[in-house]
């Protein structure tokens, strides 16, 4: 197979999600490709070129793949090495392999994949039963720990690479295993047998899928079954965890919000919308639709980040958003991405993929290091204090955020921010009869497969940096097709066709059909002028602040570019028109006003507290993604306002 | 011995806390007493005809009494009722149960005391060990986790308890097990022993007090060596905890702010505090009181709830205040009071009694029920929605706030509470020398052996609804001695001396010293008007609102008072002078503003958010106290000012 030239059914997309039963699908690795010195383009080759040796070198070091090896051996496990989820991490550094070598064939990786395939398969029992923590010698009985033992959850993670790898690849010992295992589970777990569940889903939204890849309706049908029999409090309620920790509180059909863990919450949305689509039940659909409209209007950070809570690693109530406080996990951006990308693929509608853009550029882009090998595990958008440095070469123990560190002792970022590099072609754009419709922007090229014919694209852009988007056809059919470009809903915009005039457009899609001819170009023009972001006022939390967005980034302060003796906390922005691009940042004029309280007195006075001086200053902002970079540093994303106390 | 009319030196008080080396001492329990039906008294009366027989009908039920019966027969313990540290819930029961007894003589509370503590007593080891969760058949190792075990913290319980018998009665059987127990620590943890230290830090302050209450020096040195011990890294850190949750990161006498756990560090203050005085470290002593002041400054609420995070029930940040995540425990409130008390006896400073006032009325009276049997554990300053109600005939698991409940998994607070109420009168005033100082405010009479003789006192006000307060002198000794009214900082004050005029004070003390007889009187006006309170710009959470206070009460807005449709979060006050007082609260003049969001949106905008209508109201305010007590509701005490977006 060559890339770049295939036409294929739906179903052969190499992909990480395609549902035969609805019109459009995503692009495959093969179809989209992002230009190597693009945004995402740069970041790929890091992710390849220096994060998956980075994800190997440390499990090997703390024990995760010798913890195979034992099972393998058949020795009695005297410790097992990190958590009970600790197999997940190698099925999802599997999974980022298989599709960054369908992106681009490798050998090093193939014979680095074709070990650690060997290493996993070999501790794998007779009737497919595979867990290291679990199950075996010197370990606890298997299912013994259905609430936190994250067997199942394990396992998913492996159907998932698996599709990665069938999808892309065709059968292999990794797609072998898969099958063995996804069997054992429907036997051990299908209507007739243990009614149990796990406590931490992925199990769902890896046999949902699995079971597309290789045609197997069983596994779409025990996909089925875990959604339905969840949310019956069925999974015990430890000490200071209460049933929605795990969403076993309310069944999934009459849940109205996201709540609990947000990682859990939102692989389970993600399996439930495969299920949904799977068995055509729209009733269910429709309910995740209002979860997801609901959880993004409230319970979602300017930056698309999830999970207000650092207890539970938890979504909070309605508008509790604070920006200090944030967890936001990376693996959560991870998984509002699959969640809101199979709604997307369920209706075509351009608000999903807006979510994905805001998520993609200031979750995803922010976790991992320039150089790809340290990572942000929370991603707060305020961090009063610098940090301490990360210890460079230890597990670090704490996901408080403000500081990259290589590797943790949950350690779930790293791999899964590797795994959606690798195959972040597939968001980025879809196929629907004669439409090809573009979701995410950056220089890159496209070869659409539409019923008519193939239709091949050229994206020339700097964006983020700049917002034109020029859209070149390279080869197109015999018959009027449609390119579908979306509008995003931060941006005001303008389109000009071939031949045409600019023309305004309002959010959502610019549909430009015709007969193409080689050459044609489309031109979006999108306002990457930094602009104010003015927080909902019920979210307390931000009162009183504005952000500054340009383009999709949300930008930040750092006390890095503060003068000296100026705290970033005392730092009010002005909103008289002084905000200016800088470099890929802006500028804003600011005062700084620091003020004093009272000593030994709680911190509140009988009138409003009058500043101590007014230091006027200009305030430079660097996009979030960049955000420590430089070290450690002090940071805001919601900058005090002019009339704000 | 006959209340009211013993006079005794110093170290004679029935107080809990009775330093030799300080000029100053708290009034004993017999030297002071609020009035019955007073705010205080009425508490009193509550805690001792309901909660005493609440917490131990419950702690029979679930078992914690049962867990002595058992290693006392000698049984195996298949499964420890409750966590390892629920003997300390007997023992503050007991020690609330002694002041109680010390307060009001009663023969059906003696009964059950003496029933309950031979039932301790029997479980009690050979050489001193106590512990019904270590340390016996089918129980881990005595000390095998030093880190989560608390065998030292239930330790230091039972020495309170014991303080309080030995105070007030003497000699007895739990005095008897206290000392054994104490040895036993002493040997087990000395200077040449075993260098370990207790996760939850309460030994030292149970020491170091019971030490002085049977003049035994070498329990305040063993105080002295667990706190010397603290702070350089010896507990083990376990996954997502971090040595700043045990305060094992850095030694009390280097720290600059109270962090982490907030009841541990706070009894770790209490304990540190006691040593310092008892060792004459004066240097320790202001460390202690620089960490104090910081921690209230920027680290307190203004109910003077301690504890800005749920997770690991701990401070925060430096102006991390989220009022809707406020922690506040009730045992935080308790143990501040036993801090902020220690740095009063060793200093004076009316700053430290203000504190203890502020968390009296806002955070322990707060906790219970006006019945006295269910709880607050957690003491938020907001919620959105009304919480569910609390479960009530059972163990409820978890401590988010917003509803009283009768029982908790973690329990520590109603027997906190307990012990506290039984206690109270021991804050109110202190003697030294000739000078008599009046702490705290309510109806009362008072005893004092000043150097020169008797004075006594009745405390006439109908404080905290009215701020007039009148003290009238009913034995006086025949020379010049000093009444000494402490002015709160909350309060313009104005102050009468016998045949004055009315003159203005000073935040502080106001000293009225003269040759007393029978029937002076003079009189302290507060202003107990509402009054606004501004919050330090700095705490991002609380911009763009104010508080409204009135006298030591801190006011808030129910759901319940608001008008059909009508949310909370869309009031706004007006600044406007509608402020006016209304029964025990108050009312301003107030706007509704709601407004709507984009829908699939994050809840951000280019423009500031208009609002779909403007609906005046009446916003009723109720003392912070009585929030919940008409069943579950919605709540702010930082309500969104007019200007604020």
């Amino acid at each position: 197979m060559t890339a770049h030239s295939r036409v294929r059914g739906n179903a052969d997309a190499i992909a990480p999600v395609v549902a035969t039963a609805l019109p459009r699908r995503g692009v495959g690795l093969d179809e989209f490709r992002w230009s190597p010195d693009g945004f995402w383009g740069e970041r790929q080759s890091t992710n390849r070129d220096a994060t998956f040796a980075h994800c190997v070198a440390w499990m090997d070091r703390v024990g995760w793949l010798e913890n195979f090896d034992r099972v393998a051996r058949g020795e009695v496990t005297e410790a097992h090495a990190g958590w009970e989820f600790s197999d997940s991490e190698i099925y999802k550094l599997l999974e980022g392999m298989a599709w960054e070598m369908a992106r681009e064939p490798s050998d090093a990786l193939a014979a680095t994949y074709a070990d650690l395939v060997a290493r996993v398969a070999a501790a794998q029992d007779a009737d497919g039963y595979l867990c290291t923590a679990f199950g075996h010698p010197g370990l606890p009985e298997r299912y013994s720990d259905l609430e936190m033992g994250h067997e199942l959850y394990n396992v998913g993670h492996l159907l998932q690479a698996a599709v990665a790898r069938v999808r892309s690849h065709g059968e292999d010992p990794l797609v072998h295993v898969a099958r063995r295992a996804a069997d054992h589970v429907c036997r051990e777990f299908g209507a007739d047998a243990r009614q149990g569940l796990c406590g931490h889903p992925e199990i769902e939204v890896g046999l949902a899928e699995f079971g597309r890849a290789v045609g197997e309706p069983r596994y779409i049908e025990q996909a089925r079954l875990f959604i339905e029999r969840r949310g019956h409090g069925t999974l015990a309620v430890r000490p200071l965890l209460s049933a929605d920790y795990f969403q076993d509180d309310i069944p999934v059909s009459q849940a109205d919000v996201l709540r609990g863990h947000a990682v859990r919450a939102l692989y389970l949305s993600a399996g439930a919308a495969d299920v949904a689509v799977e068995t055509g039940d729209d009733e269910l659909l429709e309910t995740l639709r209002r979860q997801w409209s609901r959880t993004v209007e409230r319970r979602t950070y300017l930056t698309g980040g999830m999970g207000s809570r650092h207890q539970d690693e938890g979504f909070g109530a309605d508008w509790e958003l604070p920006p200090d406080r944030a967890y936001c996990e990376t693996c959560a951006g991870v998984a509002s991405t699959m969640f809101a990308w199979r709604l997307y693929l369920a209706t075509g509608q351009a608000q999903y993929a807006d979510l994905i853009e805001r998520t993609l550029f200031n979750v995803i882009a922010t976790s991992p290091s320039a150089e790809g090998t340290s990572f942000f595990y929370s991603n707060p958008l305020q961090v009063r204090e610098e940090a301490p440095a990360a210890v460079a070469n230890e597990v670090n123990m704490r996901a408080e955020g403000g500081v990259r560190a290589p590797w943790f002792d949950v350690s779930c970022c790293p791999t899964n921010v590797s795994r959606t590099m690798a195959s972040l072609a597939a968001y980025a754009a879809s196929i629907e009869g004669d439409t090809v419709a573009l979701l995410q922007y950056g220089a890159s090229t496209v070869v659409a497969p539409l019923a008519s014919g193939v239709l091949k694209l050229r994206v020339q852009t700097a964006y983020p940096s700049d917002g034109a988007i020029r859209v070149v056809v390279d080869e197109a059919p015999d018959a009027e097709v449609t390119v579908r470009l979306r509008v995003p809903a931060w941006s005001r915009a303008s389109g000009t066709a071939p031949g045409g005039e600019p023309e305004s457009l309002a959010r959502g899609w610019w549909d430009v059909t015709r007969v193409w001819s080689p050459g044609d170009a489309v031109l979006l023009e999108l306002d990457t002028a930094p602009r104010v972001t003015w927080p909902d006022p019920r979210i307390d939390a931000q009162r009183g602040t504005v952000a500054i967005e340009r383009g999709p980034l949300v930008l930040c302060a750092e006390s890095h570019d503060l003068p000296e003796g100026v705290e970033l906390d005392d730092v009010v922005v002005a909103l008289d028109g002084s905000l200016a691009a800088d470099a890929d940042g802006a500028t804003v004029s600011a005062v700084a006003r620091p003020v004093s309280g009272a000593s030994g007195a709680v911190a509140y006075a009988r009138e409003p507290y009058e500043p101590l001086a007014e230091t006027p200053l200009t305030l430079p902002l660097v996009p979030y993604f960049r955000w420590a970079e430089r070290g450690p540093s002090a940071m805001r994303v919601f900058l005090r306002a002019e009339g704000s106390r």
